[in-house]
């Protein structure tokens, strides 16, 4: 089934230090496929990207070209390269796609154009609600929930949407066969089970400061925006919100006190012409102005209006279980739940553990 | 001095119950100042304004002109009228200016265009201290406060400005010889002394909802920008932005958290193109753009930075009051206030009772 000796070259393209992605893609452009990149020879090489030419052919990966054959024959393990039909089409509009993407999961989950999510790692727990609640919204109604597997802002977005049946993507900097931070293990194989788990990096690479914002380019390609829901000046977010715009992204921020630090870049970001977002359905508004979002229904909105404030009659100020309200209401659990979320987003219930939900307001 | 006869043509004009605004300026237009609106006669009036004419001649206004008279030859009282050289000129330029205005205080305070703060009359303790911070650090910078002596953020902005040496106004909604709310008696008080009172209604008027929207657009003509501090939506402070925004008048709105009812009505300002604000150097920079200031000085901003880091240094993590400071750091105490504000901004100190201070980052 797979092109070993085509797929050998590729990794060897990639797997050879100082042949960067600018380089590769100019080989790639003279000479076609990278076998053809080898074949052509050291002279014709260096016509095109002179002396380090000599790097092609000096410079022997195979023993790292072998482990990536190896590690992408495990079940749920993936290369995609550049000719690959499978190869997310959203990153060919970026100016630098990755010659490779090391895949773990579902790899026709790279295809649909969903929302980042990111933000700081030392979040409030305000925030980590908040982007939590967002991602499973969101998920909800179709969009995917691409973040990049940090702690923080980054994890509660992956948890939120595989709270629900929804997809979510970590486009992590570290090879694909690593996980960082530890502490997100657990949720790494549960990305790797639900969604999928992404890497430019060759295996084994550890994490290296360098590798974080350029792996950032990644995270805002796939998606047709980014939200950033808390963040400090100087951060990795607002980076990922710089190359959003650059890319022709949405960029979306969520406001906080002005005495709240990681409000801070989200308030910037806001001063430079990001939508300033409150709710999720502000989100889909946006994004459901330009090209149609995939797979976000279709609850008419009358119905949906109706259906609120029944769900809050019926829901009332006492802690409630779920299948409770599913009998008051008559509401299958599926549709209930989405609109308790958006009950929940506009602060009208609290979601309780459990299970349950509770009337606020 | 005061031409009595005049006067009290303006005082009947703008005291016949069914003659609104627009009307008077369609007399005016046709006829020069009220005396020649009287003197033109019942015929004359219909040609320009209809059957309403007869009001102009049928109903005697005398006690409550004799009664404003009386009232603006008090020392701190005065009657300006579209005529009046000492009419805001700012006003002029609003479609629909006050024929006249009751003005307690200094009149002169009326031609400098400032800054409106308003917002909430349920704030939160934040929101207060945030109006009330801004308003200190903008009328330290020589930017006149004005507001709507409201409760919550109308009245902490006002006492913001009183704190300092600088100016504040109060555009009242009800007759300028009354206080609304009672519990804004003392303030009112002390704004009259050293700041301005205004208002466009009869002497005795009481608070009558209708009148506060409409007062609020003497807010917003008088200023060059309105803040809004915290307000909910379809809240008065909204209706002074919309104002604003067809006054030509710039519109800044702070941002909270999106769980906070009193952020939604900035958060929606924000979204339809008002400024988001952080700190008090946003709003000067923003009306420094612009054309310029009056007042606002001075400090070059390398001074400024150094002073801020020797100050940081000097006050230490420990409460220490501003004499010590002023020890400490050698620079005047007017100075050092002005760069404590700047400080406590940016959530760098707090200010702490009894003239204390202590560093926070």
């Amino acid at each position: 089934m797979i092109d070993k000796e085509g797929l050998a070259a590729w990794l060897r393209l990639t797997l050879i230090p100082g042949i960067g992605g600018e380089t590769q893609r100019k080989l790639l452009a003279a000479f076609g496929l990278p076998e053809a990149v080898f074949a052509a020879g050291r002279l014709a090489a260096r016509s095109v990207i002179g002396d380090r030419a000599d790097l092609l052919f000096d410079f022997d990966p195979s023993e790292a070209v072998d482990r990536g054959l190896a590690w992408a024959c495990q079940p749920g393990q993936r290369l995609l390269t550049l000719a690959d039909t499978a190869y997310p089409r959203s990153l060919l509009e970026i100016p630098d796609p990755p010659s490779i993407l090391y895949v773990r999961g579902n790899p026709d989950l790279l295809q649909n154009r969903g929302l980042a999510i990111v933000g700081s790692r030392n979040a409030t727990p305000q925030g980590l609600q908040t982007a939590e609640t967002f991602a499973r919204a969101l998920a909800t109604k179709g969009l995917e929930i691409v973040s990049g597997l940090a702690l923080g802002i980054d994890a509660a977005a992956h948890r939120g949407a595989l709270a629900t049946e929804g997809a979510t993507v970590a486009v992590i900097g570290t090879g694909a066969d690593r996980v960082y931070p530890a502490r997100n293990k657990e949720l790494a194989v549960a990305i790797a089970e639900q969604g999928t788990i992404v890497s430019e990096f060759p295996l084994g690479t550890p994490a290296i400061a360098a590798n974080f914002p350029r792996r950032n380019r990644i995270i805002s390609g796939l998606v047709r925006g980014v939200l950033v829901v808390e963040a400090a000046l100087e951060s990795g977010s607002l980076i990922t919100a710089r190359l959003a715009a650059e890319q022709g992204r949405e960029v979306f921020a969520i406001p906080g006190s002005v005495h709240s630090p990681v409000a801070r870049g989200c308030h910037k970001l806001i001063k430079q012409g990001a939508k300033l977002v409150e709710t999720a359905q502000d989100i889909l508004e946006e994004l459901g102005s330009h090209s149609g979002v995939p797979g976000v229904p279709g609850i008419p909105e009358d119905t949906a209006m109706a259906g609120n404030s029944d769900i809050l009659q019926a829901l009332g100020y006492d802690p409630c279980p779920l299948d409770d309200l599913v009998d008051r209401t008559g509401i299958g659990a599926d549709l209930l739940l989405g609109e308790l979320l958006t009950l929940e987003l506009n602060g009208l219930i609290a979601a309780l553990p459990g299970n349950r939900y509770q009337r606020l307001a």
